[in-house]
This record gives C-alpha cells, sequence and structure tokens, in this order.
C-alpha cells in the first residue's frame, strides 16, 4: 500500500522498484500464500455448479450466499450485511452515506493510522481531528477531552487489533469507553478490523466493541484469501445499511457476482478455511521473527513495538528523521538499497517521524537480513538524518 | 436494472419478481448469451499461467495488458485508460473528479435518459439541466439556446448509440455541433456507450464525437461479455485520467486484477471475440424481431421507436398513463402479468408519460407472444389509464 503515501513519498516509493531495491513497504499478503490452485478449482466449481447467474448483474447489497455466511460470524442477520470491493470500498460508502449534506463534517482519526483511510476521509471533505494511538490503541481518554470541550465528530475512524502502521490493539477498557463516547456524543465508530485473524499467539484477540447502533464494522478477504478478488464487507445497523446500499447502487450498482461466490465456497468451506487460516498465522509469524531477528542483529538499537499480530514492524530510530534516511536508504548504491514507508506518511499533517514502518508480509523472507544490514549501512552513512527534529 | 427507478417504481418492480409475472423490465443480458464454459476455461488459464499475481493487489489504473487492448480500439495511448468496476463507476469517478469543490455543479442531462445516471449524478450533488432526446439523440440546438442564454454545465451526459431507453443513436451533425459546443462554453462531455457493439444493421454504427480533450469516453463489457465480471473502462485526456485515479485510490484501491486479467484474455482474442458479438448480434436481432412481431399482433396501436441496436423497444401507448398502466399490469390475477418500465422513470421530474421500455433481452422469447397478449388485455380492463394524465 505504498500507493497511499503522499506524492513525495509515492515518488521515493515508485523508484523502490528497482531490481536492486529490497522492499519492505508495501503491505501486499505473502505471494505464496495466495491459494491460486484451490481459487482454481473454485471458479470452476462456480461456473459448473451456478452456470451463467455467476456472470449475471447481482443484487446491491451482494450474494445471498455469502451475506449469510458473514452474518454468522457476527450479529447472525444477514440484513445488517453490505458486500463491498473491499474493505477500502465499505469505507468510502460509509463516508458518502454519513456525510451531512450542508456542512462540514469532523472525522476522528487515530494518529499514526491507515492512509488509505487519511485518503479517503480527505475525498469525502471530512475535516480530520487526529487522536494519538499508543500501545492499547486509540488515546480514548483524549477524545473524551475533545468532545466536552465541545469537539462534535460525525464519525471515528478505528484499526481495532494490529493497527496499521502500530500493530496495537485496542484494550478492552478503551473499546467499552469508546462506544459509550459514540452513544453520549451521537457520532458512528467505524471499526476496520482487516488484520483481526492474523495473530500469533494462542488465541484469536476478542473483538472488544461491543454491539451498539453507533458502531460499523468493516472486514476484508484481502489478508486472509486475496486481494485481487476485491470482496470486502460492512455490518451496521439497517438504517446505515440503507443509506449504504444508495450509495454503492449510484457507485457501482454491485460486487462481482462470481468473486462473491467464489469466497463464499472458500469461507463457507470451514475445514479448508480454518486449516488456511493456520497456515497464515504460521508462515506470518515466521515472516514476522525473521525480520525481529534480522533488525535485532543488525540495528540493535532499534525500538520495535512490542504486538503480536497482523502485517508490520512498527519501528523506532530515535531521533532520526526517516523521510530523509528513506532517501538515503533509496539511494545506496554499493549493494542495493532498502525501501520502507516513513511515519510521517501516517499522520495527517506529514511532520517528520523517527519511527518506521517495515512490512515482513510481502518480500523474500530470505533476504531480510540483508535488509536490515543495508538500513544499518545507511545509518553510518546519513549522520544528518540523526538531526531530527 | 429495474433497481435504479424510483422507489415507488422499484416496489412495484420487485413484486414483478412473482413466478407467474413475464418481466420486460430489465435490461439484463440474456442467460443463455453469458459464455460460461469459455470463461471458467480462462479462469483456469489466468491462474495456472499468472498464478499468484493474478490474486495481488494491482495498481489503480487497471492491468497494463487490458489497458493496452482498450487503447487499441481508441486512441493508442493506454495512459488515457483507466479500468473500472462497470461503467456505472467509471462514470461516478468522473463526476467526483469534475466536481467543482465550493460551488454549486450543472449537469445536462438526455431526457428520457439512464436511470442509473441520473441516481449517479444525484448522489454527487450535480443539477441536473434535462434535454429532450429525439429520434437523432440529445437535441443539441435546445441545449445551444440555453448556453447562450447563460447555462454554464460542468458536464453533458449522453448514451452516443442506441440510447436508454429510447434506441436513438446521435446523428454526425448533432455530435459534432455538441463538442464544438463543448469546446466553446468549456464543459465536458460524457459519452457513455455500452450498447454500441450490439448493432442490428450491416454495419457498425461509428463513434461520430470527434477526439477532443472535452469527450470523456465510457465502455463497459457488461453487455457483450458478463455484467458479473463488473468490468468497464474510461478513455480520457491525461488530467482527467489523473484525476480520476486519485479518486478511485481512495474509493476501492482498483478493479479485481483476476476479472481484468480475464476479460483481457477473451477481449484479445480476436476470432474468438469477433465470433462472440456476430453470435449476440444474431441473437438479440432475432429476439428484437419476436417482441416486434408479438406487439403488432396484441398492440397494433403502440408506437415503436425505429432503431436498430441495443435492448429496447421505446414503445408510446399514445395517450395511456404508462405508470396507472403498470400497476394494472402486475395486478392482472388470471393468468398473469407483465412487467416493463414506465416512461416516467427515465425523468428527472417523474411525470407520468405515455411511453414504456420494453425489453427483449433478458426474458424467454417463447414467452412474448404471450407477454403481449397480457398487456393487450390489461390495456381493454384499465380504461382509467388512457384517460393520461
Amino acid at each position: 500500500d505504498d500507493r497511499f503515501a503522499s506524492s513525495a513519498i509515492r515518488d521515493l516509493l515508485h523508484h523502490a522498484r528497482r531490481e536492486d531495491i529490497i522492499s519492505l513497504a508495501g503491505g501486499l499478503p505473502a505471494p505464496e500464500l495466495l491459494p491460486a490452485d484451490h481459487l482454481g478449482l473454485l471458479y470452476t466449481h462456480v461456473l459448473d455448479t451456478v452456470g451463467s447467474q455467476s456472470l449475471q448483474y447481482g443484487v446491491t447489497a451482494g450474494e445471498p450466499a455469502l451475506r449469510g455466511l458473514l452474518a454468522l460470524e457476527g450479529s447472525g442477520d444477514p440484513d445488517r450485511i453490505v458486500v463491498t470491493s473491499g474493505s477500502q470500498q465499505a469505507l468510502d460508502l460509509c463516508l458518502a452515506a454519513l456525510r451531512p449534506a450542508h456542512r462540514a463534517a469532523i472525522a476522528v482519526m487515530e494518529e499514526p493510522g491507515y492512509l488509505g483511510a487519511l485518503q479517503v476521509l480527505q475525498a469525502r471533505t471530512y475535516e480530520l481531528s487526529p487522536v494519538p494511538v499508543d500501545q492499547d490503541g486509540l488515546c480514548v481518554d483524549i477524545l473524551e477531552d475533545r468532545l466536552r470541550n465541545g469537539l462534535a465528530p460525525t464519525l471515528c475512524y478505528v484499526n481495532p487489533t494490529f493497527q496499521n502502521p502500530t500493530g496495537a490493539s485496542l484494550s478492552r477498557e478503551r473499546a467499552h469507553a469508546l462506544v459509550d463516547l459514540a452513544e453520549r456524543y451521537g457520532f458512528i465508530v467505524i471499526a476496520d478490523d482487516p488484520y483481526r485473524e492474523l495473530y500469533f499467539d494462542e488465541h484469536r484477540p476478542p473483538d472488544q466493541l461491543r454491539d451498539s447502533d453507533m458502531v460499523i464494522r468493516l472486514g476484508s478477504f484481502s489478508k486472509t484469501l486475496a486481494p485481487g478478488l476485491r470482496i470486502g464487507w460492512l455490518d451496521a445497523h439497517q438504517s446505515v445499511v440503507a443509506r449504504v446500499e444508495r450509495a454503492k447502487q449510484a457507485a457501482d450498482l454491485h460486487t462481482s457476482t462470481i468473486n462473491q461466490l467464489v469466497v463464499a465456497e472458500a469461507f463457507g468451506d470451514k475445514p479448508w478455511w480454518n486449516n488456511h487460516l493456520d497456515d497464515l498465522r504460521t508462515r506470518y509469524r515466521l515472516r514476522r521473527e525473521a525480520l525481529s531477528d534480522a533488525l535485532t542483529t543488525h540495528l540493535p538499537h532499534a525500538t520495535l513495538a512490542n504486538q503480536a499480530g497482523g502485517f508490520f514492524w512498527w519501528t523506532r530510530l530515535e531521533g532520526m528523521n526517516t523521510d530523509t534516511f528513506l532517501t538515503t536508504c533509496l539511494e545506496m548504491s554499493s549493494g542495493g538499497g532498502t525501501a520502507f514507508v516513513p511515519g510521517s506518511a501516517f499522520h495527517s499533517g506529514a511532520a517528520p517521524s523517527d519511527h518506521l514502518r517495515l512490512s515482513y508480509s510481502t518480500a523474500d523472507p530470505t533476504r531480510f537480513d540483508e535488509a536490515a544490514q543495508r538500513l544499518a549501512n545507511a545509518m553510518e552513512r546519513a549522520p544528518a538524518g540523526k538531526e531530527g527534529n
């Protein structure tokens, strides 16, 4: 997802596609974990059994088979579900549906937070009210202070589990407090939760946000199955669903029928699905450990956020301006460079940061050691970067 | 596309899904013309040859293979192409990209015109300036009068070939005049052209709109291949493309990678593609003739628009209020009813109309005679409908 960074960073990372660069920037799934053979069988199966209906126009809210399966994971009510073209579209449609027509709207946003959310909030002309994220997720006490002082947001966006970029999960206490605030002050909580299945401890982290008419949950098959299918969903109160459906009908009529049916086959086959998720967890955990080992060896001064899931090591190089450092890392001519996303990219104000996001999800893990070595070499060559600010 | 009608008509047509109703309302492709077997082979082929990359995140503007093929049909320049989730999304993204931020925007819209365009224009808060359509398409002279009198639209939306719902094609003279006006008065012409390949005369109707920076062309594989894939595109000046790309990135990141690659395989195989289109033309022409025969037999007073392509017979029952008539047709208890879309649904003001749109694209053609008989029976039973308005 280097595509979401500011244009300056995007330009830099565009150069990072050179052969000699090891990119730890993108948050893409590991190519070897995309189940191409299994999905090939499912496309054939769907076309054989459903036939031309799988290629026909479908209903705007989504295929009943998939809505039913998704409802079983949540409230049990398929009418609360809208299938979307990835959770990015679920977010865009929520923003369209919730946006008041003739006045300004304010969105509370995690800082640092997901670049794609920052981008679509701006596209839908929301004013941002950024609230810091620490190791327990959004600092709900800071939000509460602002609400007491008159902040009247339309919505608050959070990644509740293994947040992008910090990896933090919202604590139980904060999650309860956040929903209480949403009900008291009348704003919607949009909980975008694509990483919750990718946990590396023994148990799946619980969904801490209690059920409330003020909570919209977004989900995605992009990290658990395949992003190229573009299948996500939202689970919301029916009054929101009705508005989202109208927005989706205007936006693109409906999401690909055949892709929805293929996902329903994969997701509905629980023995296959559970085995597949176990495999993802094992392999991403090994990738995470490999990058941790490499960083500990070559960058002993780096601080790694202590979280156990998702795609990213949120890393601090104390006092370093990581925007400048990225330029140095990409310009390394001898031995090639390493790409990452500097912390500034996850801030609405794009102020320099001494954090960087390193993804272990995509690159070849046998090159993690070399990548960390290159970062260490770049640090030696770039004392100017240490001026920070 | 009965989904786009006003909520009252939508409720009526929802009942039209009853078993005993013959629906000539929807504008869906014929199920038997959706090439399920061939597409099954192509999904397998793409997954075998491209592998996991076909399931991965893709670039926002679309897969290079498909953009290249689409460019060959137009300007030759792939950088003018953005692949979208159906042409409905292409339209939505154009409206987002062209919308001025802090003031009202006016869209010139065909009347009668495509319901999905009416809907998304309203969702994107454009004010409508409806201009009549006759047998030669948009009445450009009426538009010119308005422009002279101070109308300053942001854009003008047209279906240039076999327009939905009238079947009319924009004449060469009017197309030239329209682009001249767009350049002189500074507005964009959005030419949404999903039916041009479905011609029933000997030759494909030419694209009458000359190339201009003020013209955006929208295309779709929904009528020529399969709507359930959700693949459309736009072809525009690069300054528009850059804005559309940003809007698409915010809206849904990109369109399904695997579906784009499957479409590229089908569309790029010219012997198969041309043979497939020939087959569609033959079969839709036969369907059109079958419905014409049935209407001529049972409704000799109906006037049929004399156009030779697309999915619809635009039909006039002089003096009849077709909203009232639809209610009567759906309530037919003995022998079942027939559904259609009344003319009012294609007008922004939803005033009653004595036109109706009859689709020959979807229903079983062996039932066209029965459908027309039912319409004739309903006319006898509903003299009240003849009061007009």
